[in-house]
């Protein structure tokens, strides 16, 4: 059995909870919380332990999975934890990789653990398939697609606004752009031709409503370069019709041998984002705890990873019955 | 440079010979055929050279891409070329691929060199979105369904029936059961209830239509479990309109985290079929480069080559640019 530790109780940390649970070949030994660790009650029942005490565990887990953000987070605590064990983490911060790359793998290399970054699905399933895509298809072009889904960093940046009670912002790739890449257009797209942004706002009592809009329209980078809209709902249906967290997208390389149209589409459909994204993390972590055992430290990313080691099964069952 | 010899130049062949000719880091060194070399003019203008006389170019080739038929030709020239050079095939024959590793793993072994196996879309890309989608989703279900496309196995069936002169067979998905899974239905579903066979056939002067039809209607294994149309059409309608080989499909996992719906989609749609297998075995030979350059020996699939083996980007630019 692969011994998992999660370390953050988030959304995130949660929906790994459930993949570990689910692995035949995994046990979750224990969840690891900045917090007062007897105030936190796990839905796994398995021991709460505080992330100042981890060193306690060692000998004990074979992977620990990092479940914070990437803001302020990972690119500290990866690092520190990679000195002690073998750890996965999500970071999405796309422009940092290769400075959180460094940073990781020298902490795993001096401590001789095996670390892994950035998997999930964006980056993660997403970037392998851009990379399958654009090494067998070398000409042409590939476009990513997200959503329809809720984007945390958006909706955090709504409910930063003045007179905002609650609010939450889906990205929605726009049809007609999706339909030119499918036939093979490979147009050129712009932001605003790529996604729209549709926003559901819970208004404070008295707040002027226009201002708001105004606010969420015009915010730049987060909303100016996109065509943007916003419904002001009551309270009740916010928590009725948006208390999930759906995502998904595609990515759509649309390449061609000599004059022949060649497409290749990957698409997401997630009912939830942090569960889908904890099973991304679970594989891997699999990925983490066999590499390790073969003697291979430092870091990661999905592209070194060969497909076999995320599966339970054996190299000839997967030979038997994959192929 | 890595350097790439053919094996075998009908439709695959000539697919192996775009793509590498469109690699940029590689070179095509030259054509093997068991015709008469002189009788063998090919698009690139490399030498063709006998395949009897395979021997005398050790030395000067990294990978021979073999593009021989999975019936006959290459359960025995795979482990024969393997005991002279780095070789890869497409051998699609999925319930006797553990046989045919084992007939090459130890030939290679035994030589030295690096063989990779049961490259193409299916086995070979679809294999590769079985095994990251079910180790991602373990529980849920998973399928394939195939086409639009030629089946080029059923059009040579069809075209063995007497008074056949001209035939085609395209296998075409049933669109009620794609949506179903989509939908997360997870249904099960019957051979017939997956596919529908339409075969388009140009009969001899004179010939027995309605004995044609029932010939396919009723071929055991080929036709009898699918709902089958035959359309009789003239020579002149099928060399205009059936003279491409378009193909594809899709992968689909539809999986569960808890109660929660998750769907994985993998598509192609393939404006040629040999082109597009071409340029698969394209990429892998360049990770068979690699790995042998690297001192890694014996047979291997798709399950085994981490991603990064494909691409002709070095590891910083990956992860720079496509995570």
């Amino acid at each position: 059995m692969i011994r998992i530790a999660i370390a953050g109780y988030g959304n995130l940390g949660k929906g790994v909870e459930k993949a570990v649970c689910a692995a035949p070949d995994m046990e979750l030994v224990c969840v690891f919380t900045r917090r007062d660790p007897s105030a936190l009650k796990v839905a796994s029942g398995v021991p709460v332990a505080s992330t100042a005490d981890m060193k306690d565990w060692q000998g004990k887990i074979d992977v620990v999975v990092l479940c914070g953000g990437s803001a302020t987070d990972l690119p500290k605590q990866t690092p520190e934890i990679a000195s002690m064990f073998s750890v996965i983490d999500s970071f999405d911060t796309h422009a940092d990789i290769p400075k959180h790359f460094a940073a990781v793998d020298a902490a795993a290399k001096a401590a001789g653990t095996t670390a892994m970054i950035s998997v999930g699905w964006d980056p993660g399933l997403f970037s392998l398939n851009r990379v399958y895509a654009e090494s067998v298809l070398p000409q042409g072009k590939t476009y990513t697609f997200w959503g329809k889904g809720v984007s945390q960093g958006h909706s955090d940046a709504i409910r930063r606004i003045k007179g905002v009670k609650r609010g939450i912002q889906y990205t929605v790739p726009v049809p007609e752009a999706v339909e030119s890449v499918r036939r093979g257009d490979e147009p050129e797209l712009t932001t605003r031709q790529k996604h729209t942004r549709v926003c559901y706002v819970v208004a404070e009592e008295g707040a002027d409503k226009a201002a708001i809009e105004t606010a969420i329209k015009t915010m730049p980078k987060y909303f100016d370069e996109y065509d943007t809209t916003v419904s002001f709902i009551d309270e009740e249906t916010f928590d009725r019709e948006h208390n999930t967290l759906p995502h998904g997208g595609f990515v759509m390389r649309s390449g061609r041998t000599g004059d022949t149209k060649q497409l290749i589409e990957y698409n997401l459909t997630l009912g939830s984002n942090p569960e889908f994204t904890g099973s991304v993390l679970t594989a891997y972590a699999r990925a983490a705890a066999r590499l390790h055992a073969e003697g291979e430290t430092g870091c990661r990313t999905v592209f070194d990873i060969a497909p076999k080691y995320l599966s339970p099964l054996s190299d000839d069952e997967l030979r038997a019955h994959m192929l």
